[in-house]
């Protein structure tokens, strides 16, 4: 594979940052579900830069268009594909650093493996403008979700070391989902957000970036989920979500912090609630030997820094073999955090449809 | 898929803890390659238990057999199958506690699942025995790599918050892969295990037990491996690694550390350097845009304390719904995480070659 | 899977017959890849209905867009995205149809299938007309494979029992490939085409249709491409010719012909030429253990007959479930063959592309 | 792939002709599946060689055992593994022929493949011995299939010419399956039997081999099984049957006979019976769009010759590239056709199976 994913349902994405179009196609789907649009245009808004002083100034107007698969609202079981059209396309912002690779960025591998002949404008198929049509596909398994009993949300958990709360993670409910799912900048506590506001300011005015964390919750899937050794939830979402750009780790539950617990502390224990087995905590994020376990699956991922910087960097001519002092003009996001929000969600949503159906 | 994994190169693992074998079939290796099997034996008693105090006094064979693939001791082309024997089978240690989730463990998600008619004895086809097969593969892999001169090596970073050095990321060579390689407590500097050892000690004697970070690194892949958006190299290590039981995060290069840095600290410039192009830093860990760079691949996991452990614990019984209190009695390992170096190491080396070949 | 296919490559179709546009996605195309768009619209020219009295009325302009993938003529290694907006939409023509069962179509297994949720217009994502993309994507490949040294061209064997000459299946040069690649009516020896011409024009005149077979040849390929046992050249060729629509027979060489064959005459015996190993016959069909032999692969397809036809049909309504006649109107094929020559080679050539890479 | 096979359910199977061991590892069985044994080992002696005239005088004992996946009787869920011992290993009929290419076996392209280093004794992994597993295989799944009232059954079409009955394509029962399913010279009417074991006879007296044609069916799948485009029941149960060696042609329903039909004869009516709607007549073998349709999954495949005969025939030596007359000497089967019969049912179940669930 590579720009198809997924085991029933497939998730083909396509289109470069500054060609003609971005879209995706989303293979053996349910037939028969209910798209509410409103829905998906309002994650895409959540995603799509320009919106405020944290995100770049660019504007993309990421109207999408749905060509097939859709019948009087309903999907018809034929792939659905989706369409945007790129109104704000090659710009001479990229002409100049071509052959000189952003560091941190795909270029030089890219050029190297494509032997120089990708679309390396904007970093291509590689440019996080690829998470439009993920934030669309996300927002469709979303609904579908949702008439499944379960549920998604993401919340920014730290930018530039400023902290928000964390998900309780043995007690997350339908309503606080909700109200992170309609935020642009999505918070459980929304008084943590001046500092990061401020962090962000900061690195802004700097020609700098900043990086952080995002943590997200599933509620509501059934118990013995995902297939053992090596299909399991952790290994289906994780591969889903490092095909976000920038995320450079994952964890489930205690995570990283496993590490300093002795077994005591770090096991979750079992009661019986209303006849059912419940976890008395959550530390293992809701899985266990892969499977689901029935408490909600909490994970967080690392977002670093946004590469595109206005410090002066030095890099290399590609052709020239010259070594280039390389300055990245433009507009850019001094943090993606609050933007990559809603891409975590659809990756997880994406990815827990295609286990449950 | 579930107990079947790979692209280009299918590795099967079949068995079950207490069962009469477990085992693997490896499908697609180049034929001719040379086997050096005591290469491979001494990376699965790396893993095998009942080596010394820190670890259970179980003791397993380990002896595999190859019954198909290999010819005059080099691959066929054909499946590769090895087969080991379980001397060690259902003991009575597990029955009393068959209906009895134990906590952390994939029992009641199991449970479910199969609607009870899994074998759970010793956790069955979850058990961290089937591991074995897991390092035989990875055994291979490293010999087909090495032939492509890539090399894989990894170490205890942290055990029960004690720690060792971590690799200088952008300078990592053979030798010192080689050395960890060869040693069943896997440290870079070797002073750091008495205080890891003596935390595993105090566990064991409380009948509990602690948990961990592995820092693995793989050096010699060329620029461009790995594939675009959804096959990313991190997807498919992180999907591989979180595969191995108690994994519950995984991070690449400074990982959950770019949450506090800035873009300007973070990115890895680029040099030249004897005509090649190079990253300044490594803080990516080898991979930009999902594709290598050429810089060593650096990626570490936290692996959760072993969820056996002697110390009285709540739980059910999956059959009366009444609460319990469940001691786990046998001999359990207080950690396992010097136990599962040579496993990510294994799991590394398999979905490198894949992604090479 | 299901509208996505392949290995290394894949080839995603989208589209509804009626719907507002068709088209593919080509994922993991190797970059550099010149195309000659001319080359690409002859083969859409020969697939497309409306072209001559042997087929319907129908126009349609099947002029497609490349949305992205392609920068300055060559592919950038991103996906390669084709569409083509439908200008002959939704008619009246399928109205009063839309719940009585064509027979031999897809609609009464497509109606339970999605709970009468597809787009059943014109057979909706089932539509011959999805063999448009598909034709793309084989002339793509095709351009591909010659730059490799392969050459795939097919021809009419048979229609309505009148026989074309068969390929001399191990001696098939680029010359006769080529011209058949250039025909509406593709043959080997063009005097048989007036026999056919009459059969399906008498067929048309009785409101009725003819089926026939198809025979295509792929020479150039190495000797030991395909894999052994589950993936072997036959499966590959066979499952990728079973999705067009109408083809209900595949056979390899001699295929259903060796039954009343003995070895003595079947086997393909050795000899040496130029140094090289040759087969002296190829009955086998370029394949043995499901390995190409470096003898021109040859196969044929068995074609049923366009399922719309104008004669009196009965039929169920499967909403009412009362016995209905059917009498289908508009204009309709009376004679497919002929159209799904260049789409047996595009199947072909894909499956060959991606076996190859 | 390759040696692994199947989409929710994975079929890998190992071992070469006269290696230690064949078997195979079927992975994501449902749980809970009881095995009948004996009625897996009657299939399995259905197939085994050296049990009439007809066959070749080689004893395979062909004793298995299942060494993981079962308890109790029933599956775990866990992978089953099938195992057996080579008891018949490495003799020297082999050896004189080993670098001198058998006339349509692999030998040739798997020499090139495989540099050589392929086990090439007895057709080694390529070997019709590897069909064995595939039996077992396929005798559980017709016992998964039976618990979901779908049955599997095939007979000898065709062996040199002389034919049996075809199956009345819409009207199958479980009674005549059942019979079928018991033989091991499996025959709609016994009587055509006669005439076949005498070509056959006439044939190893010769030396020589003779073909055949095996029709095969499928009753009791739901409507609309199966998916669209790409995944037809034709592309899965094609690319299964394929995989069978031998096998050079597949054909559904009238098959290649649509050729000389007209679609008013073709087509397969609908009509109402028991208030469920029916095709009157079942040309398309049961599979329309690629969906099932509920009449009966009928097909036949081609089986080629046996390519092992004694009669002198014109080869090449490997290694020096002399021309050679090769006699294969050892006792082989002058007609494999009536083995492969449960070899093709085999594959429909496994196929099925997998599509089903």
């Amino acid at each position: 594979m590579s720009s198809v994913t997924g085991n029933k349902i497939k998730l083909c994405v396509f289109g470069e940052s500054h060609g003609q179009a971005i879209g995706c196609v989303i293979d053996s789907l349910p037939a028969g579900l209910k798209l509410d649009l409103d829905k998906i245009r309002l994650d895409m808004q959540r995603r799509a830069p320009g919106r405020n002083k944290q995100s770049t100034a660019r504007k993309e107007a990421d109207e999408f268009e749905i060509v097939s698969g859709l019948l009087n609202g309903e999907t018809t079981g034929a792939p659905l594909t989706m369409y945007i059209k790129n109104t704000n396309t090659r710009s001479t912002d990229y002409e100049n650093i071509k052959l000189i690779a952003r560091p941190s960025h795909s270029d030089y591998p890219a050029f190297i493996k494509y032997s120089g002949k990708n679309d390396s404008a904007g970093g291509g198929h590689f440019s996080g403008r690829l998470t439009a049509p993920i934030v669309f596909a996300g927002a469709v398994a979303k609904q579908a979700l949702a008439e499944r009993g379960v549920f998604v949300g993401a919340h920014i958990a730290e930018i530039a070391g400023a902290a928000d709360e964390r998900f309780d993670k043995n007690n997350i409910d339908r309503a606080l989902l909700a109200r992170l799912g309609q935020s642009e900048f999505s918070l459980i506590d929304e008084n943590s957000g001046a500092k990061m506001r401020e962090l962000i300011e900061q690195a802004r005015l700097a020609g700098d970036s900043v990086g952080g964390e995002i943590e997200c919750a599933v509620i509501g899937m059934p118990v013995g989920a995902g297939a053992n050794i090596f299909d399991t939830v952790e290994s289906r979402l994780s591969a889903a979500l490092f095909a976000v750009p920038a995320v450079k780790g994952v964890q489930f539950g205690a995570g990283f912090g496993f590490s300093a617990m002795r077994g005591s502390e770090a096991n979750d224990c079992y009661g019986v609630e209303n006849g059912r087995v419940v976890t008395l905590s959550n530390n293992n994020g809701g899985i266990l030997g892969g499977m689901t376990t029935g408490a909600p699956v909490v994970f967080s991922v690392a977002i670093k820094p946004t590469p595109s910087i206005s410090v002066p960097q030095q890099s290399v001519n590609l052709k020239t073999m010259q070594n280039e002092t390389l300055v990245i003009k433009g507009r850019h996001d001094p943090c993606i955090v609050q933007r990559a929000v809603p891409v975590i969600e659809a990756m997880a949503a994406f990815t827990m449809l295609d286990i449950l159906i």
